[in-house]
């Protein structure tokens, strides 16, 4: 790298209330890593907590986790890519080589609840103009010539996510599904369950704009839950049977309830939602434990083999989530697009951050 | 039923080469059985092998195992149906109740080979004006009004199937799966493939009408094997990697042969072809043993829920097979359709029997 | 049958507190029942809960979900059977032939919560000198000759549901698993893990006769509650890495939450307990929803094909599970058995009542 | 490492009929490996092959892959291990950050075909005094200390081979399974078949020796067929209904064809062998393609998180798979290890090799 250009700008964690974009130097390249030139990138209702205080990190930690970018610089234990090469990594980057990575659980790497998610967490972010990828050989996807960054902004964190509560709901063919919440997870939940086979999706939420999107997306039915009690309305659109699968995509005990409460004996519960405070669960609907349910939570998956299928997805043609990108910025006005992205003005879903 | 019409017209194996219409008894109905009067029907290869005395079956059997029709008498013990109602019933019709049923393999009922497999094989079957449904409370499934009787009628057998190669084929987001043949069960799997979330789908066949027809079914990719060598084919759109999944559709050692040719190295080789001669595993293809391949044989899934199942994909949009219908018959004229189906002529893929 | 007996002995709960040994009429033989002359039964932690009417059933139903017998007489669509056969049936009884069952859900038959339990909660169950066994024919499993009725009489229960939580667990070769209570079904289950290759077992429980025998039957590691906090105990032994499966086997908060407290991340929550009250999800345990847990409860499995595969287990001497009979009654003072059980007196885990 | 002992003896592939003992030099350790100073080894089949020249490498190429040793030196990118420590590896080493490790299919690293077996293979082996342990942070797990070196020998690859058979194909409890061939890698599948709960095994050898061996490890039943054949006498053993899952440990026609014939259909024959020559599938045993049948091959699984789990299925006693070391001969005199292993004189299953 020109040694004329150390330094970066930054979205940077100052204190509870504060993102600030600053001046960073680019990091150093250790054997494993690798160096990206960041092109664009996003903000997350995770990052949102960690403005807000309610998700602790370090105070002068680069935030954000969603790169898409061109290799800068190349660790000498990294071999198979070349610099100037577009790629993605994702929001959760494995190391592939402990026990938990080995034994398929690579988001909760190294043992530790969700030790997989390093950027913007436990290491800097990708809310800047460079950011470090450890363990690149496992995390560095490279973006089909096809496919432009915004149509694989969604890959590192919410499609991978969103899709994961579906295929780990254990979704198949002639299902029907209900996904609760329709943000950008939730609408990638949807995409999700109609790839795996739901026959019959129900997306349930309380903006307009959103349901709409979620019909777009592949919703069958959508619910306000301003306007009826959305188990009531799913029981009576299911003959009173419930559904196979519920997908729950908020993080709040009455979408996790709901969930519970449409399920049909045997059914599953796939929970994507990061929950504060009491999560309770009803007994009634829950068969006070003999109705064989499943609660199932899951984080974001990564590594390099699930972005490249994902982006599979969409040089298939068989979704394509550009739509949920509402807003741009560039990331010299990323406080900006932190102020609409959290207090969820102007029908913001996802903003793109061009540095 | 009226006493006046105790007989019926029917397509009656004979001797090899004779499938004929002629008048049958109209059956008795045991407590567990249901008597369906026959709306439509259709004829299967497997009709044509039993035509040809390539597969055997008993002198006088009413043959086909496709039926959509009317319930016209139910059996003592047959609850939660009613007469005039309008069903399927599957070509498999499981009992429910022996160890295989309750262990999950209800197409092998009974423990014995393909025991599931009734109609049209070990009892009467369905090209005929009546047809008894054996078991029928496990058997029997309602029509959804919106549905008529063409969208249904590949049902019973053969979106069961081609869907079944799919699904125990463990497709999922993501994959890159081939499909060897595109008749009706490989078109059919072709379709289940992309509703299992294939996002690359490579359908084989040498006629271009198939292969049409596969395109517009969910085929991303098509190659005639009579214009160039499908493997070769199939490994260069791959980058050499081959397949994740490879759908056998034919019955023959070279589309066996060509399904583990292509795959890659932990891949699954899935098989709804019915053999005959000799089956021989190339060893060069198959890493001598030690690829981690799995093959995996399927037989028509069968039970009213299954029925239910791939009903909601209809009802839900998600499939329409109706196109695969390209001839239509009185029951009647039931010889012409066997004369055509068994020659392949005029682009037949599926004839619809109406008594 | 004999119309010389045409009534006989039979627990029957009259009221909250009251189940009383009563003289009722021999069931009536449907076209697909069975009549047992039952031979052993025992009596389940369910039934206390009946007793004390925390289960609500009608008055005046016959308890008893454990039946062993031999066949009295047989529906005339019962095939495959002969009377005077030694038999059982399990807890659970499907039909075999609903969506539920077809899907492969048996214990929830019919698509209602719970609703393959028939015997002893919505028709008459067997402590009882007779029962009606409904849908024989998916029911009805032959005791094989070596087995004498105090061995199997553990399998239409308990030890179906002990193992379904260490099944449905997905225990595998090589796992860890605690299990929380050591009665009857917490035993099954330290069974149920060996069977499915737990290699390390720790079984928690209060009462020092319960460990001894959890020792007896395959735990590794015993914890009494009572004199240390299980959760710390359960760290510190896998070295702060927590279990791969922990099973529930009460039905309390403290279990359920403990499970959740001691899981690696990734791990799975296998409940068989009812719950009662309010059951609470503790987030700091459960990862705030992101540390891809599972929780997954099972009603106890029936059917023959179940219960055949539990006969094997016992027959191939791959667990003895006699010692968990520690009193026996006959029929005529199961009032006295009610009263030790329900009571736990004198180190009792299960009772034999015959008839 | 001392510079004054740079080289080293290793066992040599000079070519076909001749692996000699010669001086080598020792290993240069780079960033991600480790080099191990061997103190136990011991000599596969596979080696064998090589050196009938029936499975090819390069001339000059350090053959065997079942290293136990003590960890001489670290490069710079191995963190967490400690020089001195004892460890084991993998016959198989995954590099845990390509596409196919990342997807789960770590056997087949960099998605070539056997792509994860690389020492003696396709880099150089453990019969030596050192051996260089590639990617060794996904590789190298710890010995506990109460596990001796022969204790540990067989989980590098027959442990691991053999128990696979028994995981990839499906196993539970109550099965009835049967292993075709009862050597090394077939014994530990009878081992691993007991663990997964199967209740009734079936071990086939010609050997008495080895069908003893195979008794004292966990079969039920034992046929030898040289005295009768064993496709009768295992159909008979199963009055007719055949087995849930057969293990072909061999890698013959007769062992593979043999395992099909005896499937129940639905049945999984699980494929451990290595073929040469040619194989073909019976079609009347496989009902023409419609048994719903699984042909499941599988390579040695590796990694440290493998190699864990097997160590603690050793140190919870669960298995002890010491006598199947029946001779032991130091490094320097290999070459007639060599040949009393590939003459299989003197009832050896294994020998254990010490430099």
């Amino acid at each position: 790298m020109a040694e004329t250009n150390r330094s970066m700008k930054a979205a940077v964690f100052v204190e509870p209330g504060r993102i600030v974009l600053d001046e960073r130097p680019i990091p150093e390249v250790g054997p494993g890593d690798a160096l990206l030139r960041v092109t664009t990138t996003t903000i997350c209702g995770t990052d949102v907590h960690i403005l807000k205080g309610e998700y602790p990190v370090a105070r002068g930690l680069v935030v954000g986790h969603e790169p898409v970018g061109v290799i800068a610089e190349l660790g000498s234990g990294v071999k198979g890519y070349h610099i100037g090469q577009r790629v993605i990594a994702g929001a959760i980057t494995p190391c592939g080589q402990c026990y938990s990575c080995l034994g398929g659980r690579q988001a909760q790497c190294g043992g530790k609840p969700m030790g997989g998610w390093r950027l913007g967490n436990t290491i800097n972010g990708c809310q800047a103009e460079y950011v470090l990828i450890p363990d690149a050989m496992a995390n560095l996807a490279p973006i089909p010539d096809e496919l432009t960054d915004e149509q694989v902004l969604m890959c590192p964190d919410i499609m991978s996510t969103g899709f994961a509560g579906a295929e780990r709901g254990g979704i198949k063919i002639g299902d029907t599904v209900a996904i609760f919440a329709q943000g950008p997870i939730g609408l990638c939940a949807t995409v999700g369950a109609r790839l795996c086979g739901a026959t019959r999706i129900i997306g349930v939420d309380g903006v307009p704009e959103r349901l709409a999107m979620s019909r777009m997306l592949g919703a069958d039915v959508v619910i306000n839950y301003k306007e009826c009690d959305p188990v009531e309305a799913i029981l009576e659109a299911t003959d009173g049977q419930g559904v196979d699968v519920a997908i729950e995509a908020l993080g709040t005990q009455e979408t996790f309830e709901n969930g519970l409460r449409v399920l049909r004996p045997g059914g599953t519960l796939s929970s994507l939602g990061v929950y504060s405070g009491k999560l309770t669960l009803p007994l009634d609907a829950f068969a006070a434990g003999l109705g064989d349910h499943r609660v199932i939570t899951t984080l974001c998956p990564g590594g390099k083999e699930r972005l490249r299928r994902l982006m599979n997805v969409l040089a298939g043609k068989r979704a394509d989530l550009r739509p949920l990108v509402t807003h741009r910025f560039p990331l010299d006005r990323i406080e900006d697009a932190y102020e609409l992205f959290a207090n969820q003005r102007d029908g913001v879903l996802k903003v793109a951050i061009t540095p």
